[in-house]
Order: structure tokens, then C-alpha cells, then sequence
């Protein structure tokens, strides 16, 4: 087993990964930025080198600084937890050529996953479904007919150069798609100088939904269930669940097994999450794969008794897997608390916490970074907290959540707690009745703000 | 169910019944004093109303006030938690007789368990083992010595009117059994006037392992297993855990049958604790019971995924008994953590929080009223928290402590944290052999304290 582990992060990950190598009598490194010099992270580890300035490029992407930093401080191996360098292939190799185990993917992994053609051809090859489409760009609007005929409406027409939603059509049956091809074209020309479009069958109220994986260095993976995180906000997760309220025996079982088959296919060594997107009628289709640890990791670690970060670092060590297939025994519910303004259409707050009350009790995990005086810096990810309750059914978990939102007290800045305390009042989350396309139309309550206490 | 629930306790155990009240859609109040005008509770309560100065006779233990507050408050039951007023017959009928309900034991209840003599007489009648004795006075050496020979040495002479260690000896046979009596009588003569002496069997190397049980209005009752609390300084707990490191298949069934027995005899309902002395030989004898939560009562629920507050309050609502006996699946310790100085002979260390960090992340479970710029007052019990670690095993139960515990940092006053630290590095502690005298022998170790920040 290591004696020291470099973490190449920062904030409630670095905590998080400090935690598990102080239980497993693992010696802890971490490098930071000067300007979390005054971090829980840096006071926590049992060393901690500046490795540069604020900036992430001049600190925590700086390669060659973070593996000096190892070198001094004698790590046997580098953790990069998630963000960062953490799915950076050159980092990785990087890693191993100095001689530190890393303890995420190997770069042939973070490489082949990491280029979304590649990971789409590899997951075919692997027999894993993913949402049918052409192959490169469409010749003529006549191609695109017969393709559609083909793979059945809806279809999505997207530009190649597309972004911001120019140059996409949905088509919902034969007659509308010749005009709708000639006016995405239209559209793409005007808006990027290049006409190119593919085609992709249209996944109605989709759902994201992902599956914990983990293999060892022999061969062997497992799943560990699924998290439905489809309540986001342009990409960005906001709150994730275990299990998801849309989830039925049969599909975990058909998901879990096609992510052990996407696991297995590639001989993925360490945790990992596949993504899908499922659609109404609980067909799912590959996404893409994060060969790293994920940010929502503790719902599943609450559900099965198990600690993901433990047995990525063993592993990374060369043991062989310790877990199954696991299923989820709770549920749990995570919400990630960002220092943001959700009334002002989520801007950055960043700035000092004048005052701070964490929740606690029965069923209540809070990983965080953060403390009474702590001055949230400007230069990186907004979230400050993650806080994960557990309980025996989803309901109770959703009560326990909107308690233990109401005791979290952040004052000095914004955060998204109003809006996670709203999200649990809502009818169609209650329901479970939520796609990714949820927050398009979810209006915020400003009621929901607790005013700053007097005192 | 209940619609308002006045809270007649202050710190962590309002917090704790707030917190579950909450989460079944139940409003609270909190009664307080005025030295607790900014404590938590007061903030997260529905409701709170200020019952009298800080003196405990004049504000919580005021049952006048109290029920004044619940009739103001329209409430419709109390909780008295744990102390102050939990085990008062009095004012448990008190609170029938004004129409409350009272979630705690019933008076006749509180009564037959509140006295020594009748409680042990109650445990015999209902086939429940007691530390086998004298009925009464000795009448002289002689008869001292039938009854030692009946009950087979070792035993315990004590003096009836004792205290101290005063007049109490130690006998392991017959030939030392006359003259130690003389000199007992003698010694409790002129130490209190009163050389009665009472004969009891000496509970050899003696465990406190205690079960907790749940009964409801319908005469069914089930156990939920064990907790050890042997590590006791002047029969004050300072940890306990689940399960005991003594405890075998074969003794849990035995004392979880026994103390099952003892709840259904008496048609006890509500949630309750049996304790008992368990010899090194693994015979158990009754010691008491208490009608009421219990301080530890956490490590329970860690380990069984069981809200006992929340069970607890259904019994009183007259809800079946939800529980069945069950089985630790995990391992829970708890450390309660004191504002008391162990260096300086636990003294009590109130003041004023300036600094607090309170430790999270997998596993860690914390109940607590304080945060930072609290002003403890010194007018109550000195516990500040209980540090709850949950785990697979026990050996990893520790490893958390260990690192939770130096996390926990609380500036400004002295807290218990070094001594728990300590109790988790002691090898007997870690081979789990240890019994209520364990605490006579520990050797504290000032190395264990760690400096407060300068910053």
C-alpha cells in the first residue's frame, strides 16, 4: 500500500481524499495555490507545499510544479481528484514516467474516452447502446430522409459547428424534414460559415442517468448502481439522487450489465462513471465516460456501505476488486451548495463567511471545505459544500433534506441553498416527474431566501 | 399524529427531537432559560418561549412554567428528552393531567423503575436476573457467611448507609469473611453511625452492557440490541459503542430475551433502556432502567438504520411498534464530548466558542448545539457534542474516530477531545478489553492536546 499520497487538488475533494488516506494510515501531501493558503485541505494534510499563484494554470494545472512537489515531499503516488488534471492524459503518463502511481485512469483510458468519436466507436464495439445517428456529415437532405426512415422519428438535425442551439432541429415526422434540413443549413451557413449537419435520433424527455463503476488491474469490474442527475443547469448538475425514481429492476440490471461491458471491454483499471440518457420509454444510450471520481460519488457511497475513494486507492495499489454488483439499500439525495446568487441568474459570490452553521444528525453527511471566517476565493469552482442526506425511502430522504437545508446558515455571500430548498417543494421533483430539460422551466421563488440574522 | 411538540430540554437533545419533529411535518417549541436566549434550539424551533433565569430549579426544572408554555402554545405533547424532568413521575402525570401527552415513560412506570428496591423486585418477579443478595440487613457474621456460602464467593460487603468506598470489602472466602465484617461494621459505624451491612455477590471484571428496548400501548415489546458504556468515570459514560466488543450471539439473544421480558412484564411503553452488569463469564444481572432516551442512544440508530426519536414519539402517539428485535449490521462508536478540561480533573471549561471546525465527511455523524462564537454557560451539564462514527467493522470505527476526533477542533475552551483521541490509541481500549474499572488505571496523556491556531 502507498505511505504518502500527493493530492493534486483543492477544496472539499482534497478534505474528502485527506479523510480516507488518514483512515487507511495513508501520509498525506497537498499543494495549493497562495491563495488557499488558509484552506481546511492544507491545514489538514500532514504536508502541504505552495506549488504557485491564484491562477489554476500557474498552480493546480501546473504539471511540472505538482510533480516537484511530489518529489520533495517523497508521495508515492498522486491523486487528482476530479476537475483539474484529473481526466488529463499527458498528466497521467506524466505520473507514471516520474514514477508516481496515479490514482485515476491510465492514459489510454482518459485518451480513448476523452474523444467523444472514439468513445462512441469503442462503446459499439463494446456492444453498448448509444444513440443512433449518421456517420459524419449528412450529403444531402434526401440521405438524412432515408437515415431517419431508418433509425424511426423523432430525429435531430444538428449543425456540425453548431452551439447555442443554432443550427438544431427537432423533426417529428417525414413530412417536415426536407424544410427543416434546407432551414438548418440556412441557419448554420449564416451562423458559422459551414452548412455541415448530422443527424441523431431524438431522445424524448431524457433522463441522465449514470452508473458507478469499478475495475481492477485483472480484468474483473463491477457496477455499483446508478445516479439520476438530469436536474441541471447548462450542463451543470445540481442535485443527484440513488436510486433514480424512474429506475426499475430490469433496467438497472440492463445498465449496470452494459456498463461492466463498457468496463470490461476497454480493461478500465480504478472507479469511473458510464453516463446514458434514457429515454421515456426506458430505452438508454451511451453518453460519455468519466474516468475519474465524480463529484456525486457520496449518494452511492451511502447506499451500499462503501467507500469509493478507499477502493480507488487500493486499486490503484494493485489489489484486486473488493466490490459486486451492489444495489442500493436507501436512498439518498445529494445537493451541491455553490456559492452563487440563483436570483441572479447564478452568478459567482464569492467573499468571506461571516458566519456558518452546518447541519447535523440522523442521516445528515456534509463534505466540505469551508468554516466561519473562511474567505471563498474568486478563482475556482463555486461549490462550497456538498450536503448528502440518507434515509430508508425517498420521501423521508426529501424531509430530511429540506431540514437539514433549512439549518445550513452561509452568511457573507450567496448560495444556491434557497434554491435546493425550493427544488424540494416542487410537485414534479416530489413526483419524480423531472428530465434534463426540468430547469428550462422552473421558475424561482425568492421567498425561499432566510434573511441574515441580526446579530 | 401530534401537531405541536413542546421541547422541555435545551442543547443537543432539543436539536435532536426538533430535527426529527421536523422531518414528520411536526411544529415544536422549545422552552429555554435566558442564559440559552441564542442557543440553536431557539433559532431552529418553531416556536420558543423563555420559562425562567438560568438556574435549572427555576426554568427547566419549572413544571409549572413549562405547562403554562405548552397551554400558551396550544402544543399538544412534551418531550422531556433526557435529564432535567425525563424520569419525574410527577411531572409526567402532571403533563396527563393538563392534557398532554407526555413522550416519555408513564408515572407508574417512572415510579417502579425509579427505585432501587422496587425495581429489583420487579426484575425478579419477572424472571429477570439480579445481583444475587441479602434481603435486607445482615443480621450478623454468620449469617453473612450461610448466605456467601449459598451464593459462592467472591462477594461484596456494603455498608446500608455507605458511600465513598466506605465500609465496603471485598471477600474472595469463607476464611477472610468474619473479620473483614467486623472491620466493615466498625469502619461504617464511625464513618455514619450505622453499621448496617448488606451481603452482595462480587460482579467480577463487570461490564455495563445495556439494551435498548421500545414497547407500545399494546403489549408487544422488541429489543434493538446492545451498546457498551463500560468506559465510565465516576459512573459518568464518556463512549460507547455498538456493538460491544464482549458481546457474543449467544449473550445478545440472552439479554435481549431478558430485557424484552422485563418490558413486557411491566406493559412499559415507549422507548427505554434495561442495564446491566455483565461478569467476565458472560452471566448478566440486572442494574436498572431507564425510562427514557438515552445520551447514547445514536450508536443504535447508526447501526440498524432506525430513528429511535421518531419511534418513540409514534409510541406516544399510540402508533404499533414498527420494530422488530434487531441486529447490529455495522459498527458505531460515540464520544462525548465535554467542555471540560481532562488534565485539571474534568473540570468543567464553559466560555465562549472562538473557533470551531466540526469534523464530516463518510461515515461521521455529529449531534451538537454549538457553533462558533457560542457562549457555553455554565450553568448545565458540560457535554458540547457527541462525535458519531459509523463503520463496517470496529477496527475501522476506530480509524474514523481517530481522524474525526482531530478534525474537532473547538477553541476557546477545553473540551475532551485529547482524552478521546487518547482512549483511541490505548491497546486494551483496542483489543476491546476494558470494563467499567478501566478508567481507575488510565494514565492521561497531555501529549494529546493540540495547540490552538495563532491566526
Amino acid at each position: 500500500m502507498f505511505k504518502k499520497i500527493l493530492i493534486a487538488n483543492r477544496g472539499e475533494i482534497a478534505m474528502r481524499i485527506i479523510r480516507t488516506a488518514r483512515e487507511m494510515g495513508i501520509k498525506t501531501v497537498v499543494v495549493h495555490s497562495t491563495a488557499d493558503s488558509t484552506s481546511l485541505p492544507v491545514r489538514f494534510a500532514d504536508e502541504a507545499v505552495c506549488i504557485g499563484p491564484a491562477a489554476s494554470k500557474d498552480s493546480y494545472l501546473k504539471i511540472s510544479n505538482i510533480i516537484a512537489a511530489a518529489e520533495i515531499t517523497n508521495a508515492d503516488a498522486i491523486h487528482p481528484g476530479y476537475g483539474f488534471l484529473s481526466e488529463n492524459a499527458h498528466f497521467s503518463r506524466t505520473c507514471q514516467k516520474h514514477g508516481f502511481k496515479f490514482i485515476g485512469a491510465l492514459p489510454e483510458h482518459i485518451e480513448k474516452m476523452g474523444d467523444k468519436a472514439s468513445a462512441k466507436a469503442t462503446m459499439i464495439a463494446a456492444g453498448v447502446p448509444v444513440v443512433p445517428g449518421s456517420e459524419g456529415i449528412l450529403e444531402s437532405a434526401e440521405q438524412a430522409l432515408e437515415l431517419a426512415d431508418e433509425m424511426g422519428f423523432p430525429v435531430m438535425l444538428k449543425a456540425t459547428a453548431g452551439g447555442g442551439g443554432k443550427g438544431m432541429r427537432a423533426v417529428w415526422n417525414r413530412e417536415e424534414l426536407i424544410s427543416a434540413y434546407e432551414s438548418a443549413v440556412h441557419e448554420a451557413e449564416s451562423a458559422f460559415g459551414n452548412g455541415g449537419m448530422y443527424l441523431e435520433k431524438l431522445i424524448q424527455e431524457p433522463r441522465h442517468i449514470e452508473i458507478q463503476i469499478a475495475g481492477d488491474q485483472y480484468g474483473t469490474a463491477c457496477h455499483l448502481s446508478e445516479r439520476d442527475c438530469s436536474i441541471q443547469r447548462r450542463h451543470q448538475k445540481l442535485m443527484e439522487e440513488t436510486p433514480s425514481p424512474f429506475m426499475t429492476d430490469d433496467l438497472r440490471k440492463r445498465m449496470g450489465d452494459a456498463a461492466v461491458k463498457a468496463a470490461e471491454y476497454i480493461g478500465y483499471e480504478g472507479v469511473g462513471t458510464v453516463e446514458f440518457l434514457v429515454d421515456k420509454d426506458r430505452n438508454f444510450y451511451f453518453m460519455e465516460m468519466n474516468t475519474r471520481i465524480q463529484v456525486e460519488h457520496p449518494i452511492t457511497e451511502q447506499v451500499i456501505d462503501y467507500d469509493l475513494i478507499r477502493e480507488q486507492i487500493k486499486l490503484a495499489a494493485g489489489e484486486k476488486l473488493s466490490g459486486v454488483n451492489y444495489f442500493p439499500k436507501m436512498h439518498s439525495i445529494e445537493c451541491r451548495i455553490n456559492a452563487e446568487d440563483p436570483y441572479n441568474n447564478f452568478r459567482p459570490s464569492p467573499g468571506r463567511i461571516t458566519n456558518l452553521n452546518i447541519p447535523g444528525g440522523h442521516g445528515i453527511r456534509v463534505d466540505t471545505h469551508i468554516y466561519s471566517g473562511y474567505q471563498i476565493p474568486p478563482n475556482y469552482d463555486s461549490m462550497v459544500a456538498k450536503l448528502i442526506v440518507t434515509a430508508q425511502t425517498r420521501e423521508e430522504a426529501i424531509n430530511k433534506m429540506r431540514r437539514a437545508l433549512d439549518e445550513f446558515y452561509i452568511e457573507g455571500v450567496k448560495t444556491t441553498v434557497p434554491f435546493h430548498r425550493q427544488l424540494m417543494d416542487d410537485p414534479d421533483f416530489i413526483a419524480g416527474n423531472y428530465t434534463t430539460k426540468f430547469m428550462e422551466s422552473f421558475e424561482l421563488d425568492e421567498s425561499y431566501v432566510i434573511e441574515e440574522d441580526e446579530d
